[in-house]
């Protein structure tokens, strides 16, 4: 079908396709329309000066003056869906495509004025998918801060002393706090911002979300994962690494070489036209050849239990998925490669790089070296 | 209308309503569902031993669980749709109430299959606006981290030194990113997280949203408008402050005097039963007394051109607005105070407060004092 109109409503801050498609960054929502092959949003007075510096569209509407005159005709304030109704009306539009993460509220006010609205499966812009060379620049920066982060973080477990099974740092238990603190830190000085940063040790990091407290462990793998995004371009990179502060146990010994192994696999065979599921089957294959098996295990989900990679760009998590779901790579696309490995008593190991899909391979955006032992 | 169900389908790091429900902050989408007086949840493997641990609801169902039995029945793997359509025929689930903020994508989902789907206005959580004791307290612990931080940064410009216009520091320039990054540093000793912060001098703060950059100002006010999040409870602080380093016009003078006139009468007039919309009447009314005009001059919205306040919680903006809007004051609401008036060439400036309306007045949250001048 044809459509008259793209339509988005939200706030581009927390709406990575408004702020895709205008580079505008507002903390209210705003109308934002594709028509005829032009970008119009209509906007409050509050923002409208900003938007005239900032946003990269053609056509730049006073909220204000619809609602004055409409306010006029109707007697009372409108609200921004009938003003939008006014737009709509203006710009002769009739059959509407919007995203699949529009309101409810919003579809409804349209549909029962008689308007056709559709909504497309994510991603609303496909264009998303395949980073050009600028944006691959920018994840690239930000994977640079992350290093630099890690890399602060890794001082810190490496300059620990052990004392009865917990690292310590100037006679005080050394904490996964600490840690992220300086982490964060380090962020802010390279303009970043994150949240949710991982430092788990111990039974802590067997569930993958849990963003670790307390005392981290000597002779057990501590789990890092920074996922900060830039404040100034929007755009976000992703990295984990496990580190053992002293002696690991054999176990974790085998378990870090097999992660390794399994994501040494990947990155060889991600390139453009391959199906992110064989790449996921494969890992999970290999996990098993090496004897370590997934799924309930004593009534917990142990093993291999995510998916092998995200896509991440102006959202940590998005398209693509490289899991069970069928997806064939595209050349431009940023993706994690992050297997892990997770069995109670002996902690989590997880080891996560960031590349884009070329052509013929992959061009991998992380630096950061991978060792487990910090002697 | 009887609803069986009330739902929701978010990642409830992202949504405010889906953690308020259920205390449990998770970064990818997952199903809740309040049936029959019982919280029920929906999610992966990955978090499945965590929504055990942190999740306030009463029945955890295992996604891959719902996956593996319709995989085995219709020969493909299901989406998530899919599998939520399961749970609510086991449920006998017919007539579900959903946010105004409901995907589209589900809603039809949903609609195509029978179910009958309502909406309802924001907020949905009705409770969500009238504060606890608790929630204050966690409010006002978040504020304490923002003026703290916000001494780190008056202590900045205070120490700056003046040269042809500008500020110094240790012979630099002393810039709006130097401020914001001090002020960030701060914010995550209280284990606290802000983006957007605001500081903006010159004309730059003529324009609210406008974040601020470059060298600061002398002899001009500089707005600071922080507002964090704790990274521990969630929830938000919100604090404005205006400050000029050296000597301010004597109509920067006479700004400040009304804007500080205004929110004295605002605080003053704030308590349960009181109409938003004539509280900001008279803030408005006040600023005309002063002989300020606010509109379009000479092509630019200037003068006060925002509401007066907004509501803050687990959301930085949330219900109620203080604004030309109707809303009755309920005692527990939390909301900004914080009138401002913006003039090219004066520069802006703004002052706000953050307070809980109680049932004779309000109690304000914020300690922070008031004065413009850093000599």
């Amino acid at each position: 079908m044809d459509y008259d109109a793209h339509l988005i409503i939200a706030a581009s801050e927390r709406d990575a396709n408004l702020y895709y498609a205008t580079k505008f960054s507002a903390p209210d929502p705003f109308i934002f329309l594709q028509v005829r092959g032009q970008k119009l949003i209509v906007v409050s007075d509050l923002e409208i000066e900003r938007a005239k510096a900032q946003a990269r569209v053609d056509i730049i509407l006073s909220l204000s003056a619809y609602e004055k005159q409409l306010e006029q005709e109707q007697g009372e304030r409108p609200s921004l869906l009938q003003v939008l109704d006014a737009v709509l009306q203006e710009q002769h539009i009739q059959k509407i495509l919007v995203p699949a993460d529009f309101r409810i509220e919003a579809a409804d006010f349209l549909r029962e004025r008689g308007y056709h609205v559709d909504w497309k499966q994510d991603p609303f812009y496909e264009e998303r998918l395949r980073k050009s060379a600028e944006e691959v620049a920018q994840i690239a920066e930000v994977q640079r801060a992350a290093e630099a982060a890690m890399q602060e973080a890794e001082t810190l477990l490496r300059t620990a002393e052990i004392h009865e099974g917990t690292l310590y740092l100037h006679g005080e238990p050394l904490t996964a706090e600490m840690v992220k603190k300086q982490i964060h830190i380090t962020l802010l000085e390279h303009d970043c911002t994150a949240r949710h940063t991982i430092v788990a040790g111990g039974d802590d990091a067997c569930f993958p979300h849990n963003e670790g407290s307390g005392p981290l462990p000597a002779d057990a793998p501590v789990v890092i994962d920074i996922f900060p995004q830039s404040n100034v371009t929007g755009y976000y990179a992703d990295i984990t690494r496990t580190f053992v502060r002293g002696t690991p146990s054999p176990r974790v010994e085998r378990m870090y070489e097999a992660v390794l192994a399994a994501q040494t696999l990947a990155l060889e065979r991600i390139k453009e036209g391959i199906n992110g599921r064989d790449i996921h089957q494969a890992v999970s294959d290999l996990f098993v050849q090496y004897g370590f098996q997934s799924g309930n295990i004593e009534g917990t989900q142990q093993g291999f239990i995510h998916g092998t990679g995200h896509g991440v760009g102006l959202e940590i998590h998005e398209p693509p998925r490289i899991s069970r779901t069928d997806h064939l790579l595209q050349a431009g696309e940023v993706v994690t490669v992050e297997p892990g490995l997770y069995y109670l008593g002996a902690g989590g190991v997880r080891i996560e790089d960031l590349v884009v899909v070329t052509r013929d391979g992959c061009q991998n955006l992380t630096r950061y070296p991978k060792h487990l032992v910090l002697a």
